[in-house]
């Protein structure tokens, strides 16, 4: 019997091995294993569909809310869905090998950067099980071994999705069916041992609560990239008083284009200059009117009867749900101090005519993403061509914004010379 | 009278509140106040000398090791280095507001990469005065503020140092006079509370032994670019062999071209493939004329009479002094598997005249640096044309090796439409 300790060790040691003879394989034999798995995962719908059916019922027994076992549920349409995402992935352009720099020294010596996958990753997710299969995909493009550790809840439809990588390889590929080391166990206390384990994984990418995240802070020893909350503003400024119709159409698409508001890029907030004041009631009737609660502060009350007065803590909040809070503002300055000192650093947008509104706004905004006459909801790996993404950072370092395969990736210095010492 | 949580975070949230005003200072203004700093430095060399010789007569007095006490020396002419190493960081081209990618859709909507500064870096060092005129100019240039917190015996040169800037801005310039923090209290306590700010700072930066990194690690909420050991190696491939000449110049030169080893670049490990073991009597005799103790494996033992035997411990050394270890190796394969267990990932390199073994090499050997017949001490900003360096990277994330100035920067996406929704 191995001891929690043994297991997790075990399987982090294997990923390090599999990780050293990555880099050995090819592009060509990457991109045919991952166009065998989803092959694969097509063939196998019925088997993963009976697991997930599993999934789902313990989900409704255990009393999981409905919109949550909505997520952990799948469907015919959702396996294609998820084999087509494997399949794009594989038809992305090779993010490794590529040389970033070079220079040649008068000297001789030259001096190259080199991309090169990070190694082993550790991924902790939530209950939706496609991302399984769009994350181990993802890893395997970029030359990296993974290891899989999502929510508990769909533990029976994972495993069934890892196991048509090994179905697809057969015997072949060791190195590629070695690189998705996935966690079938869902006691919580291995989650401080894999995160002392330095030696083995190099970086750790939780998406997830923020509960998780910040344990994940606190206990690492391993790098962590971070896929915080999404506390996200859009400022509504005095030039855009005459754009009625577009404050009104990028206010609600925020709000409002997934289902119950419950996603990182969905608008929080809003604020409005006062002299654009006059947009209010228009903006809170449509989006009432699309079943969101309006929070506001004095003045949106003022002008808007059916808000509920917000509470200092609304400013904080990112609510995952139909519920928005509204504050008007004084100036340009207030409402940039407002996003930076209340927001998550996600993203954050200004409707505006002002192209010095905009530049301001732009510069000193310190957001991963920052949308100028558009809605929140476009800050996402799809839309900005990086095809399927891993997480969307809210850390400055490495990766920021949506993360795609090539954020997957690090350099090496490669120095070559002919005898070449230092003076 | 401020407890130490008040002094730390009054600290941090100055240049937490300087970074925002930063983002609008020009690139001129930034290098107009380098210089001005330079100037200032070279005036004041009479206190900066005086304040310096307080903390070497109190260094000896302590008992500090002479090599550390060279280490914290001014004189005129290490003070008119440090003036002209910040005058070559305000020369450097500007490190921010490039556009690192962009894209327009087919719907319009334009994409932008934009390459902005990180924001507050906490930057721990030890007891090089030099290195606090330096890490301020390079974050300065790259429009970050910075939170210093240099080495104890340093105390007095390091204030002086800092207080030079405030000199050479006088009143002007206040978000750049305020980027710069100095921690001007030796207080061990006030380490791990610095360490739970990630409200008002962004990344730490440790430079220094590998215990402090290690408490840094285990303490920190903020993300951690780590400066590690450098157990850095030297592989001489079985095709070497005939290449005696240029394997004795590089091995000595990467053993004993900085004074008494002691830097990380430093080779600490040779590996000879046993057809070049030939050689290892002649490499050996180079090395100890210069005063290196040699400790070998059995095999090197029996080659060279005045090798020392090695024990396990000492292929996870690394001995920052004139001593280094010699093994002989089976095959090429061995000796990758040996960097790769044993080594720190800093810089290693092969000695050979095989393009394959090369390839190899260069390919499944995970360091920041890898080295082809060149000396591992040419890993460095300066020789890989970054200019100065804040310090050389062992971590995968963000930067990897030598970090100059452009690698204290992020990057935010800018999403500009005309009323763009996700669909």
């Amino acid at each position: 019997m191995t001891s929690p300790h043994e297991y997790v060790e075990q399987l982090a040691r294997a990923a390090r091995q599999a990780s050293r003879r990555l880099v050995a394989v090819s592009a060509d034999d990457r991109s045919r294993a991952l166009a065998a798995y989803a092959r694969e995962l097509r063939a196998s719908r019925r088997r993963i569909l009976e697991a997930n059916a599993n999934d789902v019922d313990a989900a409704q027994a255990a009393g999981l809310a409905p919109a949550l076992v909505e997520r952990l549920r799948l469907d015919e349409r959702r396996v294609e869905t998820i084999a087509r995402g494997v399949e794009q992935i594989a038809a992305q352009p090779d993010p490794v090998g590529e040389t970033i720099e070079s220079l040649t020294r008068p000297d001789g010596l030259r001096i190259e950067k080199r991309r090169v996958p990070i190694g082993v990753i550790l991924f902790f997710y939530e209950s939706r099980p496609n991302v399984t299969a769009d994350a181990a995909a993802l890893c395997i493009k970029s030359g990296n071994a993974v290891i899989l550790r999502g929510g508990k809840e769909a533990l029976h439809s994972n495993r069934t999705i890892v196991s048509c990588l090994g179905s697809a390889l057969g015997t072949q590929h060791s190195a590629l069916l070695d690189a998705v080391q996935f966690i079938d166990n869902p006691d919580r206390a291995l989650v401080p041992i894999l995160l002392k384990l330095d030696k083995f994984i190099d970086v750790v990418i939780p998406r997830g609560g923020e509960s998780l995240i910040r344990a994940v802070v606190a206990e690492s020893t391993i790098p962590v990239l971070k896929h915080f909350t999404g506390n996200c503003h859009l400022y509504i400024d005095a030039s855009a008083r005459d754009m009625g119709r577009m404050v009104r159409d990028v206010c609600v698409n925020a709000k409002t284009s997934y289902p119950g508001g419950a996603v990182c890029n969905a608008v929080e907030h809003l604020l409005f200059h006062r002299d654009a004041a006059a947009l209010v009631p228009a903006v809170c009737q449509d989006l009432a009117a699309r079943g969101v609660t309006i929070r506001g502060d004095d003045r949106v009350c003022a002008l808007y009867a059916a808000a509920e007065a917000a509470t200092p803590q609304d400013w904080e909040t990112e609510y995952l749900s139909l519920t928005i809070g509204i504050k008007i503002v004084d100036s340009l300055d207030e409402a940039i101090e407002h996003v930076n000192d209340h927001g998550s650093h996600h993203t954050d947008g200004i409707l505006s005519a002002s192209r010095e509104a905009i530049e301001q706004f732009v510069t000193r905004v310190d957001s991963a993403s920052v949308m100028v006459n558009a809605s929140t909801r476009l800050a996402d790996g799809g839309e900005y061509g990086l095809g399927a993404e891993i997480g969307i950072s809210t850390d400055k370092l490495h990766a920021r914004g949506p993360m795609g395969a090539a954020d997957l990736t690090t350099y090496k210095w490669v120095v070559t010379g002919d005898g070449h010492v230092r003076a």
